[in-house]
């Protein structure tokens, strides 16, 4: 007799198994490399995930230093290995000879830079397949204009790399998921670009996000209004009877199931994100008030519709906490999670078309 | 010896104990009229307050029959007599010899007009000093435009009323207390009303509010961007630096404790309305979104800087449960109580006042 209980997984098997995720480490300035390290200390996600850590292995030792985690070791790598070994951190280091100092809660050009480049390489390896998916620690979005980038964060220049415009973000926390038409724009840009095109892709994507990356038959979206009261029967604001109710309408007659518009204040504080599998949200503050009021600590970005997997923890680069070892991993470790949960599901519909075909 | 537990107050001493607070039904096809009865049917909120019903008594007649209210007793009043007898609902029956038809749930013009119609009585009550304040049951902003009225809201009609531009809607639960900048207007117009003048006397209302109504000595403020980030350094939008940052220099300059521009939903998430005794929100469901989040059930809406004392439940005219006696009371419970406190607070000072000069 053998133990069949261990049985040798081809290296395709064990990726699925063990999907293997890209870290960009963030703001050198900020938490993020500090949350990185506190996730990645528990050996129960070490089970179901192969990291490779993605920014300066300087930055990276000078932040395990403050939090003394004397038993963390690193295995720092230039180009990403066939195995990632066990027992230790591996770390892509792109900081290619430069050792950058860290300024702890100060907003720098160099910074901004290194945090971005970071993005750029996690973005390749997903696109070359190299990595399953990956996460991304908080950006500093005024370090980064100092480096030179336009774009207002990492969901815009993410899918930009992806040649993509076709994305959601998405804001997840159990059952509680948002969508939003717009993100990162002033508020005087926001009516213009609530538009029945806009509604009806997010809408789109959201559904398909739904069933491909969360495993819902037959999902059930809702959608806000824009204006106050959802507009009011169109005595303060007419896109929701011009713009919004039609483009339900529509995704409505394509056989999707979608409900609204719905007066966001009341919506939330009726607990319909607890009815629907999601909400989508005209703007940011729409969305992001209740949820993060809701699920802070555990809150997940996630960009919907992109070729590859994407998320983050729901917070910024809390620079006035940085470097003092008080920064809360949850949101982290709940992003690693989720980025595990939707490239395994990918990989398993990828194999079972496969098998089909 | 005598009894001195029980002294004859003066009329005045007497309002000063229990507040005459006229309440306008809202909406006769909405649950106005039943929150209405059943907060009145808690005998202990009766030991605090002179209620005056104002609207049409044959609605108020067919509710309590819906609501099987057989033990109510109402006091059909035309004008509001001198006193109040305890023991029955006084109502001051607006309808003049009409008999309007409840239709449950539906958008009415009638409706609207009468709603109007018990505002108005109601506003010219306080006025006229013949009651202390004012408590409004929902109206229903289509019914009233239908009606001809173009006001957006209660809010908006009352301050015309007391010719006085110099106002700030404010919800109250406990210690979370939330001002708007902006309030039923499209978003589209958010910004051009978001102005360094709207924004200080915002501020100065709620800063005089807050002493004057909620007997705070020394207000603490917190004032929230406009945009996502709030703006995060001018990435997003302009207004934090142009406009909402100077405001607030002015308002500290001035001597008061004014903190931000805060992003809104950060603030909550990590419980900023807990730690200031107010926020000042640059538009409608940026407060009111984590306001009924949190508060659902017992949140009132408080108009600050009247001459009059106002406050309303924090929910519509919900007309999918009118007339089913499912509707909760809490919310227009607590804004008895709410009127209650503000109209003795400021009865007290006047009567200080008075002894003072």
């Amino acid at each position: 007799m053998y133990d069949d209980t261990t049985p040798t997984l081809t290296p395709e098997e064990a990726r699925r198994k063990r999907p293997r995720l890209a870290i960009s480490l963030g703001d050198p300035n900020g938490i993020g490399p500090e949350v990185t390290l506190k996730a990645l200390r528990d050996a129960r996600l070490l089970k179901y995930v192969e990291p490779v850590l993605v920014g300066s292995a300087h930055v990276l030792k000078i932040h395990a230093k403050r939090l003394d985690a004397r038993d963390v070791r690193f295995h720092i790598v230039r180009e990403i290995p066939d195995e990632i070994p066990e027992g230790s951190l591996t770390v892509l280091d792109i900081a290619k000879g430069e050792k950058p100092w860290v300024h702890f809660g100060e907003i720098k050009e160099e910074a901004g830079r290194l945090a971005m480049q970071a993005v750029e390489v996690a973005t390749d390896l997903c696109k070359a397949g190299q990595v399953d998916g990956m996460v991304t620690a908080p950006i500093s979005k005024e370090a980064i204009a100092l480096a030179g980038y336009t774009s207002p964060g990492h969901t815009e220049f993410i899918a930009g790399r992806c040649d993509t415009q076709a994305y959601t973000m998405m804001m997840v926390s159990g059952t509680f998921r948002v969508g939003l038409v717009t993100t990162h724009i002033p508020i005087a840009e926001i009516p213009q670009r609530v538009t029945s095109d806009a509604i009806r892709e997010k809408l789109r994507i959201l559904d398909e996000s739904l069933r491909r990356d969360f495993g819902i038959g037959r999902p059930r979206i809702a959608v806000l209004g824009l204006n106050p009261h959802a507009g009011d029967g169109g005595v303060m604001g007419r896109e929701e009877i011009e713009v919004i109710a039609p483009s339900i309408q529509a995704a409505c007659d394509a056989g999707h199931l979608v409900f609204g518009p719905f007066a966001a204040d009341g919506f939330f504080a009726m607990g319909g994100h607890r009815t629907y599998d999601a909400v989508l949200a005209m703007y940011h503050d729409q969305g992001l008030i209740p949820f993060k009021f809701a699920a802070f600590d555990t809150g997940v970005n996630f960009t919907a519709g992109l070729p590859l997997v994407r998320t983050s923890p729901d917070h910024g680069t809390a620079f006035d906490i940085a470097g003092q070892g008080k920064a809360a991993e949850a949101s982290m470790r709940s992003a690693l999670y989720a980025a595990i949960d939707i490239a395994r599901r990918r990989m398993d519909a990828a194999q079972q078309q496969r098998k089909a075909s």
